[in-house]
């Protein structure tokens, strides 16, 4: 309970942070302001001010971490929605829909180098490295998954792969540079990093999973958006394996087309087991992560199973 | 003589860099390798380059520079292909036109963080936080250029700034980083970003110019572009500024307007001294860089007046 109240604590921080140095540019400050007006679950905020609370003499630096993180996290997210042409997120409208794509590409940029530059400021070359090397990961876990669009051929073990560098690297990236701030032993490091991978990937897969479930109002954004993007994602990929030849046909008309009916969708996905097999899937990383916990101690054990928690019982 | 073809070596080197450790993922190697096959101009690399000549002891660091300067370059080109919706770029289809805007934004990004992963692995504090910062007001003068469309009352030094922010600024960190890692003193330093800070904004007001000039063969990219997307920029301004309030009329309506007639803009804006008085604005900093380059030893001096003369003559 103490520790909840302390990571809360952390979290008003790194908010102010967050919302100090605006642009003098109104334009700029405009869009920055709306963009940070509400925040997100901040998980890998959290994940960060976890991993370093075992040095609570780092004090700003655990902030500015933090912060940095957020930043990045939010510069993919909206550079996201014009890729996905995504006309809400977090229950509000995106920035490409109340501006433009332009507006959504540019203000990721700006906020990206923002976060290079407080990086720089932070002054920990293992910090900046794992930060970039996540960020060049991630690009590449989207480009992958752009690659695979209308593809449903593809293996799980791509799918993986997939839920790695677009999720679980900034969740495992996030818990590293908390531990890389207070000097922690490798031991430490490795197996925080591990659990917060491995609970990115859940995040991921319950992701995938909302988006199936379709309940629009509680998930801030459009439902059933993979199958009509024709994204390939776990529910799909299991039900599409266990069609026969005729199902596999109704799948096909499916896939990328943004007039489907939800019902059937939600219909077909169902008795073939797509979402049943990806809950399995989940059973796993969850089982991974959780082993990863235990190995740490009991304080920072206890708030990775809460964000774990969390994030498997969330409906949004 | 014997310094352009060292500086030709050079160049040479840094291309091989940029096509070193290609992704292994098929899409994402396709993308970049068509994006780095054709050369543009590379004059920031060459800038720094040239800035980093006097120390060459920094053999493959000088190489690494200018890559990584060329990578954050090409990023934003990238991006502002998919903000300005141009299909082409130095006279082949655009990355958003072969594939599709959300390519263009993720192999953006994906660029853009490789640029940061080098530029940890070069290992200089100070030259991370140059290039971060400068990446930062790049994006900040797309921004405000974005903000200023179909702004006809926009002031003159606005447009001045967003030069600055949008092309000096990486110019000027390009000759400012090369210095850096030779440790140069601050004179030098100051003199040379200097320097090139003003030979970007040249280039900037001469690229103005040959969207105005509009031989589009030549040019390697559609003509007129500006004005059909409602950007002023310097012709548009000064013509403007001594329209008669018919002739604002007739400005109007060509500003934005994708389907202009080339012969029309073109005879307005001549007839209003709109190519005139940019050419002299031009001179302000053709001035203002020779005279910050006449402060520099004669070798790098005559290479960035070099650079400068192949600024204004340049016809594409």
């Amino acid at each position: 309970m103490a520790y909840k109240n302390s990571l809360n604590k952390d979290l008003k921080e790194v908010n102010k942070l967050l919302r100090q140095n605006i642009s003098t540019e109104k334009s700029i400050a405009d869009l920055y302001t709306y963009i940070f007006n509400k925040n997100g679950k901040q998980l890998r905020a959290r994940l960060s001010l976890i991993s370093s609370s075992r040095d609570k003499r780092q004090g700003k630096k655990r902030f500015k971490l933090a912060a940095i993180i957020e930043l990045l996290h939010n510069a993919t997210l909206i550079h996201d929605d014009v890729v996905d042409e995504s006309p809400t997120r977090r229950g509000v409208k995106s920035v490409n829909n109340i501006w433009t794509n332009a507006h959504g590409v540019l203000i990721g940029d700006y906020i990206y180098s923002k976060a290079f530059v407080l990086m720089v400021e932070l002054g920990s070359e293992k910090i900046a490295e794992e930060l970039s090397s996540a960020s060049n990961e991630i690009s590449m876990g989207e480009l992958i998954q752009l690659d695979a669009i209308g593809n449903t051929s593809i293996t799980l073990s791509r799918l993986e792969d997939i839920s790695y560098f677009k999720t679980g690297r900034l969740f495992e990236a996030s818990a590293r540079c908390g531990a890389l701030l207070c000097n922690s032993r490798k031991k430490y490091t490795n197996n925080i990093s591990n659990c917060a991978k491995n609970l990115g990937i859940v995040f991921q897969i319950k992701d995938d999973l909302l988006d199936y479930l379709g309940n629009e109002v509680e998930l801030g954004k459009p439902a059933f958006q993979d199958i009509k993007e024709g994204k390939v994602t776990y529910p799909f990929y299991f039900a599409y394996k266990n069609a026969n030849s005729n199902e596999k046909k109704i799948l096909d008309t499916m896939l990328g087309n943004k007039k489907v009916s939800h019902a059937k969708v939600s219909n077909i996905i169902n008795k073939l087991n797509g979402i049943k097999e990806t809950e399995n899937l989940a059973l796993k990383y969850i089982n991974k992560c959780r082993v990863s916990a235990c190995k740490l101690d009991n304080g920072i054990q206890q708030e990775m199973l809460k964000l774990l928690d969390t994030s498997i019982n969330r409906i949004k």
